[in-house]
């Protein structure tokens, strides 16, 4: 019998889930619906019954070891999902307790997103022999996962490696947070697009993306313009990665990582990113740290990245 | 035979060293000059013969488990001190090196200051019980010793904790570093001089501090200003512990602590610095972290705090 876990990523629209052996082989995937339940109850019915049916013909062929789940706003000490804004699901949910009335026996876990994506980087992906990184996730906004002597740091409360939230400008652009300034508002997926936005009203070039409404543009439409060398999209670009890099090297004086991995939607945009990101956090760091800390794309940028990490998390953290 | 460890805390100025048992009993302590030796070998052969005289009537009574040192730019890692600016001995001296050469058998371990104060923190002071927690050092400089799941992160260059050099504003004040607008130019015994400088050149308000030189001043005549209610002075604390209190709230969006300690001479200044922090931190402080996180003022205030961090380390670190 193959020794297997099942790995789930709740996002805001999709759940992903599929089943994964030691070696990162995903024997098994499927998707389903997580906005179109209003209940987590109702929500969990359904994705049980889908886990059952996709995998009933691997049953006689594996051992299932634990449960690893990435969710938003996942707290790992308390196995809940707490006041996630982007789900329906209001307040506090209790994950793995639901899951372990169905699946006895099996240690179950669960993590934020990006925590998921830092396991998934560790245990297959580009820092598999280090010991101190960091995963940054920039998606619809930004999320980190940062590991220090080879483990996931959660603070006293679970909620450590909220980097998204770090001030980049007193009174600066609006957060879903409440605040104003926070990282996420201008690096991330939506972030970039703010940028365009501003930079479309500030200057008079001419550029593709002025055709295109603000709900309609997305970050690879920017990168598809800054590669045919659009002014504004290669301005916004340079601006994404000037605050980021900035904000890295206050972050590498906190835990000195010897690599930074950027992850998600944003970091698809490889060079364009990459590269002024690296060139600032460069220009900030305190003189110690120079030229020590490398700055990947995550290895994980394959569309089931998001199951590797939360079967990731099992493996590692069930010690299975 | 009670068991001891030998506690070494090497400042710019004087060397502080002594014996201290398991409970933080200090037996014997003692001090001599830094700043006399220019090199490295002269000074420790002159505090080697003075760490024996002043032992010698202990001999009998104690076991010598372990030595612990806590030095500015101490390498844990390496055990060496690196580019001080502060020392007269440049480059890098390999500390624990030499030090075995003298102690043979007797395990020594070297780690900076601000991490020494975190590790007396941790094992005799107010983090008795903590498994997450920060110790932020203010005299000439920031230094900062954060401790994640009970142990101190060093990174993977042991040069982890650098928060005096995260950035407040860009082009804001010189610092030391080379580097513009970072924290310790603000936060920090020199900073909130700096500070009153400005304030006097801004305001016209009167102010007993207006009849003393910059080269005069010192942080306590600060606070003994401020307590008599001088404007400038509440002012400068005012500003201070705004500035260190936004800090903190990203340095909480890294790792989530369950509390901050300040250590060192503007520490003394209590309230008048303790109360601004906390203040402004919450202000900053992501909603998820609002009224979790203490900041207190370190519970090693006395005068030998230095030699037990670094006697905490000793015992801490070589297990014995």
């Amino acid at each position: 019998m193959r020794e297997v876990v099942l790995g789930i990523d709740i996002g805001g629209t999709y759940t992903k889930f599929g089943i994964v052996d030691r070696d990162g082989n995903c024997l098994q995937e499927s998707f389903t619906s997580t906005s179109k339940y209003l209940g987590f109850d109702a929500y969990w019915e359904n994705l049980h019954s889908e886990i059952e049916e996709s995998f009933l013909h691997l049953k006689e062929k594996v051992t299932l070891k634990g449960i690893g789940i990435g969710a938003p706003n996942g707290n790992y000490y308390r196995g809940t999902i707490e006041f996630a804004p982007n789900l329906n699901w209001k307040g506090v949910i209790h994950v793995t307790d639901t899951l372990k009335n169905y699946y006895k026996d099996i240690p179950v876990v669960l993590t934020n997103d990006a925590n998921a994506a830092a396991y998934g980087e560790m245990i297959y992906g580009g820092a598999k022999n280090m010991k101190d990184f960091i995963v940054i996730t920039l998606g619809t906004g930004l999320g980190s996962g940062i590991v220090v002597n080879g483990e996931l740091v959660y603070g006293h409360d679970g909620f450590a490696g909220e980097l998204g939230h770090v001030n980049v400008k007193l009174r600066g652009r609006e957060c879903g947070c409440g605040r104003k300034g926070c990282l996420e508002t201008y690096v991330s997926a939506t972030g970039i697009k703010r940028t365009v936005f501003r930079l479309m009203g500030e200057r008079i070039v001419d550029s593709e993306l002025r055709n295109i409404s603000f709900n309609d543009l997305t970050s690879k439409m920017i990168s598809e313009a800054a590669l045919k060398g659009d002014e504004i999209a290669l301005a916004a670009f340079e601006f994404t990665g000037r605050i980021l890099g900035a904000k890295l090297a206050d972050t590498v004086a906190h835990t000195s990582p010897e690599a930074i991995f950027l992850f998600g939607g944003l970091a698809q945009a490889k060079d364009l990113i990459l590269l002024p990101t690296k060139k600032y956090m460069e220009e900030n760091l305190l003189p110690i740290f120079s030229n020590k800390v490398n700055i990947y794309l995550s290895a994980l940028q394959e569309t089931n990245a998001a199951i590797l990490g939360a079967s990731a998390l099992a493996w590692k953290e069930l010690g299975v």
